[in-house]
Formats: structure tokens, C-alpha cells, sequence
């Protein structure tokens, strides 16, 4: 059997054996096939898809191409939380400290930012020294000794799915939603995970583009756990404008501190709260959402939340004081420039493609996975769908490297905030959540 | 404009316009394009399909991506015939002489066999010397001089088709008729021609699976000709079983040189004059196929047809006694081994692929583009479906080089040649003829 017959049957709407997915997994992740027959097999599954023993053949042979975290010997439960990437979406930063304050496992495997949505290793790297290089086993033994880590996807990780996730990024099969689930899951349960929350963006600034679409990808991911044995919970939330304030890198870890000292913006403390609470009852440390919500908030109330992320910058090479003084610790802008409305009105969207993509034209995000970013540039968007301003009120602060810079931002925003007269009915923060057992809806 | 945003806009079933397609056969032919995403590309075309304006643009994109024979000084017509692809198919061999013994030109660059389909080029290539590798110049010099060359798609003539059509093969994408029409039309137009007749070919051994698939690449290659100005004539032939008797490489000259010379199975010489005579009226040769049927037997009953194929033989750098004894100039096989009938019965079919992939697997046939042939190898298939016959009689001559290929044909034959017990209603030889005005049913 060639990788051409593969194609060819995938081509015709046939299936491919889980022993086919193993050979194919395998050799992808030693080099051995032609890229330009692997990207015609992406193609060809883009079109015709895979059933639901193929995605969970794909999955397993694409974990199985490297090596996993076994944390089989601790009695607390493992948990993590993936998302499928927004702006201003630091959630990660205080989560993973969070709930490991709360005594379960955070074994964080992330990624970086890429074309509108940023990424949390990007974020944690522009504190001076924070290393998200380490290799598996010195990742495992911050966990054991913490309670938790962020790291980047290193070759040990799913190497098939690193090489195939970079060749569909080129060749415009990314949008397929058994891709897409095989993909996550198999960095996912790399981890070792005994639960996993994902975080399903839905609205303008999802990577999905339907209801519909979103609920299908959960329902997968949710289906590849359970064959895995880790249970998956699934919230939809709301990614119609950026979540928070800040969106950038630096600006965005001084967000996530101001929210883990029990500041920072509603919606920021409200999302991270919800997602941690379902990672404490997966990880058997709550025994129900009320008394997970009263741990995690005594968590943050306390000081032990802030006390963990301390820890952790410490472990991973970076400088704790920017717990105490982030404006000293963390690059600043050239430039503070003030944003303000062009007219009387209600803010009717606040456009995070639009804001993403200006963060990118500053010099603050990547076109391609080799760029270098500017830890400094981004917004500071108060305004909110359904505020009601006066033409001249400041609604963003650009902050720039310089001019060119300056004038870049202010034609994202020009593009991203729009101003009309009608009300504005917000949207929920937190809209479905799907289990094993079916889909609620919330919002 | 990347090439990465033209598979993301095919892949949505958008339109790619005239001057991106020039701009892709350019970079293809020149190597600027990495194979990854352009066999992405191809596989979002096998599924969208591509419209009229953009076959017709990629068609001559592929066409002006090399050069071009211009024969605008000659005042007698030039015409060519394509077929599909079949078994025991050596109407070229008769066909391109006897056209330019009618006084036409025949500028005929062809191909190799691959799969179960045999080739033009590997037949001639059995008489010792013949050279098909002719550069443009040189095919041009001599269609002026006799009247008729037979090369092959040197890398002058439509550079990005003969790139993407290996990267086709490789990738599952060849079966796509828009892409299959304009590969064909962007060599054929290269010819300079002032028409072209197409043998599409039907049934079992045919490369194409349906009726309306066959009908529609008929229609599309006639569609692409208009608009170059060059009129194209389909004729849908029968490819249920072989054509003629002699499948293989040395032995389908032979049979060619035969029918030239009067003799030769019927099938193959009527198919000949059938395709000829539309040659002829296209050429402007001979006024009405009647007239050009006349022209054409007389060709053959005075030798003239033969001449011009010694000629060609010659000029080509072949040993031109072939004509006059080729059992002594041709190749012979080893071994010459009788088939005969297992059973009393009627001949239900014989099935052009098991008897293609045979002479494959005898060693007279190609897997891949550099496998060697041996020409002395093949079969003579006398049993025809619909013909009677008594257990034991001889169905057919297995020609191998040794018992082991001896072996590999009997079981060929033992799969292609089916005997049963119930009548056979034989099939036309050509079922549809089809011009600019429509389809016409002849069968």
C-alpha cells in the first residue's frame, strides 16, 4: 500500500485502517514521504473528512509518534485547558497558576501566536528570562515540585503533528474540523492529562465560523478524550470583541498579574474563574462547581495564586519581580497615544480580527512562524459593545513603537471599533457547555 | 497574491483568474513553486472542478509556458489525432503515414505507455534506431520535408503541463476532466495544428469510467480548440476489449506494418480510416468523408501509405526494412507459448486491463516513468467476445522472454478473457461522434 493509494481512496470517500494512520504517523514524523503527496492527502481529507474511528486512529498514531508525560505515580488529578485562540485571551497565565494553587496538576503544553490570535508562550516570554524551552522530563519535574508549567511544543511532542500542522498552514487545509480535533488532542493527551476544559471561541474573531462548526469540534475532542480515558468539558464562549483590556504581550502579563491580585477586567476574571472551576472538578479536587468557584476565589483573595505564578516565573528563568512591579520588569512602549471616538454614540463592535491584525502590522505579531515580535506594542481597549460615548472620550490607548507604529494602530482601531445609534444586546460570556452527555445551553 | 490564497479560494470554489493562472504555469515551469502546494491545488481542482474561462486559461497559461510549432507558411492542413489511452491501440502507427500520404501534414507528439495503457512512442521505439527524442526544429524540418514526424513532449513544448502532470500522477489527481482536457489541448495547440481529431475511448479498458464523463471531455477539448481556432471532431470508440490482435510493443508494429499494407485485423483498420477520414475533411485534404475514405484505401492499395511510413522510418534514424521483414528486424520474443480455451462456450469479454497490466508484468510495460521494456513481449488476442469456441482451441499467443513471464501472462489471460455460455451483443466500434454543433449516436 503506497501513501498515492492513500490518497486516492481518501480521494473516493473510502477509509483509511488505523494501521494505515500508524505507518502514515510514523513516517511522516521520520521524514520519509513526499510533502507534496502528504499536503494532497490534506486536501483530500479537507474534502471528504474522517469518520470517527479514523480521526481517533489519527490522534493516537500522531501522539504515539513521539513521547508522552506519564504522571501516573501522583494522586492529584492532572488538568489543562485548551483554547482555540482569541485576542486578549490571557486566561492561561492566571488559570494554570491558579488552579494550581488549588492543588491540582497543571501540565501546560501552548503554542505561539499566528495571523490574528496571539499566543501564551509569546506573552510569558516578554518577562525577561522566562524560558518556555524545557525538555519534557524537566517540565514534568516542575509540575511535580510546583504544580505547574507552560512550555512550547517541543520535537518530542506529536512530531507528526508538528510537521502536518506546518504544512497545512501552508497549503490552506487548517479549517477542517477532524484535523483540527486530532491535532489538539493528540498534544493534549501527551500531557498525561486525568481532565481537559477546552475553551471554544465562538463570534466574529473565532477560528470556526458556525455554531454549528464549534459544537461539531467540542463533540469530536470530547469523543477523542473519552477513547483516551480523560474526560473533556467544553465551554463555547464569546470571542465577538477581545477579552479583557489589554492585547499584546506585555501589557497582556500585566493584565493576567493585576487579575491573579483579584483586579482586572470583569469578563477576564469572570472566563477564568468558570473554565478553572470545571478544571478543579475534573481534577477531583472540588467536588462541585460552587465549591471549586469558593476555593479558587480564596485562592486569588489569599495570595496563593499570585505566590504560584511568582514560583513558576522563578522555576522557568524569569524575573519575579514583575509580580511586584511589572512596569519596571516588562518592556514598554515608545509610545502611549490616546484613541478616541470619532462621534457620539454606542459602540456597536469591537472587531478582534481587526484588532489582532494591528497588534501584527505594529510589530507585536507573527505572518510567519520565523518572525520576531515586539513584546511591547498593543492596545488598551476599554471600550465595550453597548458603551454609550461622547465624540472625543478616549476609548483605547495605542501603544507603539513609534510613529509609523502609532499610525498603523489607529487604523486598526479605525477599522475594529464601530460607533452607530442602535442598542446593543451583549452577547453571554459563556454561551454553551458540552460533556459526554450533550450540549447545554447557557446564554 | 500567494499561491497560498489561490488553493484557499479554490478550495471555497472560487474563480482564478487569467492573468494568476499565466503567472502559475510560468513559476511552475520554472521550478518557483514548492511541489507541496501546488499538489494542494490540484486536489482543491479535483474537487471544485474549474470553470470554462479557467480551463481555457490554464490551457494556454501551459500552452505558452514553451514553444510552439508555427507551420502558418504551409498551405496544406495539419492535423492530429489524441486517443484517451487504450490496449493493442497502434492506430498512430498506420494513421500519421497514411494522412501525409493523403497529403496532409502530421505533426504528432505523443506519449509513453504508463499504467495498462500502451504507448506510441515505446512501439516505435522497438525498430532498432528509431528516435522519437526529435527537437522542435528538427520534428518541424521533417513534417515540411515528408509530411509526418511522430516525437515526443520534449521539455520546449508546455513545460508546466509535463511538471504537473508527474505531480498528478503522484497525488490522485490525474482523473479530473477539466485538468485532463487542458493538459491534453495545451500539447496538442503547441502543434500548430488546423485540426484535431480525438479517440475517446469507452468501456471496460478505458481510462475515463463514464458516458457522461467521456462526453464532457469531448466537449471540453472541442471547447478549448474553438477558441484557439482550431476545430477538434471527437469519435467515443469502442475500448472493451483490445483493438486488433497484437498487444504489446514489437508485435503492434507489426500489425501495424500489416495493415498498411491492406491486411491487418478489421477493427483496426476501420477505426484507422474512420479517424483518417475526419483527419482528411478537417485538412481540407478531401471535401466529404466518402471522398476521403476513397483517398485513404488508395493510399494503402497503391503502397503509398507504406512509403511514407519506410520514409518516416528512416528520417527517424530506424532501420527501414522493418517494412519488408520484420519478423527478422524487430525484436522477438523468447518464447512464443499457445492460450487455449479451458471450456466450450462463448467468449463473454476480454478485458483490456488484466491484458494491459500483463504486458506490465511480462516486463513490456511501465510502473513508473523510468522502468525499462522489454518490446519483444506481449500477446496475439484472436478471440473476440461473441466468438464460439471448443475447450482447447487457441485463444491466444503468449510472447515472453521466459517461463516465469510466460507464467505472469497466462494468469493475465486467465483474468481477461472470460468464457461463459450466453450470447454476446458485440459493441460498435465508434458509438458517438461529436463536433461543435452536438453529440451525434451512431452506434
Amino acid at each position: 500500500m503506497t501513501l498515492r493509494d492513500l490518497i486516492e481512496r481518501k480521494r473516493d470517500g473510502g477509509h483509511i485502517t488505523a494501521e494505515e494512520w500508524y505507518t502514515f504517523a510514523r513516517d511522516v514524523a521520520d521524514g520519509k514521504l513526499p510533502d507534496y503527496q502528504v499536503s494532497a492527502l490534506l486536501m483530500a481529507i479537507y474534502f471528504r473528512g474522517l469518520d470517527s474511528d479514523e480521526t481517533a486512529a489519527l490522534t493516537d498514531a500522531m501522539l504515539r509518534s513521539g513521547r508522552t508525560l506519564d504522571f501516573g505515580h501522583l494522586t492529584v488529578g492532572r488538568v489543562d485547558k485548551h483554547s482555540t485562540g482569541g485576542v486578549g485571551d490571557k486566561v492561561s497565565l492566571v488559570l494554570a497558576p491558579l488552579v494550581a494553587a488549588c492543588g491540582a496538576a497543571v501540565p501546560m503544553v501552548s503554542g505561539r501566536g499566528l495571523g490574528h490570535t496571539g499566543g501564551t508562550l509569546d506573552k510569558l516570554e516578554s518577562i525577561p528570562g522566562f524560558n518556555t524551552r524545557l525538555s519534557l522530563a524537566a517540565a514534568a519535574a516542575q509540575v511535580e515540585r510546583l504544580g505547574c508549567v507552560v512550555v512550547g511544543q517541543t520535537g518530542e511532542i506529536a512530531p507528526a503533528d508538528r510537521k502536518l500542522y506546518a504544512l497545512r498552514d501552508a497549503t490552506a487545509t487548517v479549517e477542517s474540523i477532524p484535523l483540527i480535533a486530532a491535532s489538539i488532542m493528540s498534544k493534549k493527551l501527551a500531557e498525561g492529562l486525568t481532565g481537559l476544559v477546552l475553551d471554544v471561541k465562538t463570534g466574529a474573531g473565532a477560528f470556526l465560523r458556525t455554531l454549528d462548526d464549534e459544537l461539531r469540534a467540542a463533540q469530536e475532542m470530547i469523543a477523542l478524550g473519552r477513547a483516551h480515558g480523560c474526560p473533556v468539558v467544553a465551554l463555547l464562549t464569546d470571542m465577538d470583541s477581545p477579552l479583557g483590556v489589554a492585547c499584546g504581550n506585555a501589557n497582556e502579563v500585566e493584565e493576567a498579574i493585576a487579575t491573579l491580585k483579584g483586579g482586572g477586567p470583569a469578563d477576564l476574571r469572570e472566563l477564568t474563574l468558570r473554565l478553572a472551576a470545571e478544571m478543579l472538578v475534573l481534577a477531583g479536587t472540588a467536588p462541585d462547581h460552587p465549591a471549586a468557584r469558593s476555593r479558587l476565589e480564596a485562592a486569588i483573595g489569599d495570595g496563593t495564586a499570585l505566590e504560584k505564578f511568582r514560583a513558576m516565573v522563578q522555576a522557568q528563568g524569569g524575573d519575579p519581580r514583575v509580580c511586584d512591579d511589572s512596569a519596571r520588569v516588562l518592556p514598554q512602549p515608545a509610545l502611549r497615544v490616546p484613541y478616541a471616538a470619532a462621534r457620539d454614540g454606542v459602540i456597536q463592535r469591537v472587531e478582534p480580527r481587526a484588532v489582532g491584525m494591528g497588534i501584527t502590522a505594529m510589530g507585536g505579531g507573527r505572518t510567519t512562524m520565523e518572525d520576531a515580535i515586539d513584546p511591547s506594542v498593543g492596545f488598551l481597549v476599554a471600550a465595550r459593545p453597548g458603551d454609550r460615548v461622547r465624540r472625543g472620550a478616549t476609548l483605547a490607548t495605542i501603544l507603539a513603537r513609534d510613529e509609523a507604529s502609532a499610525a498603523a494602530g489607529r487604523a486598526a482601531l479605525d477599522a475594529a471599533i464601530v460607533i452607530g445609534d442602535g442598542p446593543v444586546v451583549p452577547r453571554p460570556l459563556v454561551s454553551h457547555r458540552v460533556t459526554v452527555a450533550g450540549v447545554e445551553v447557557l446564554g
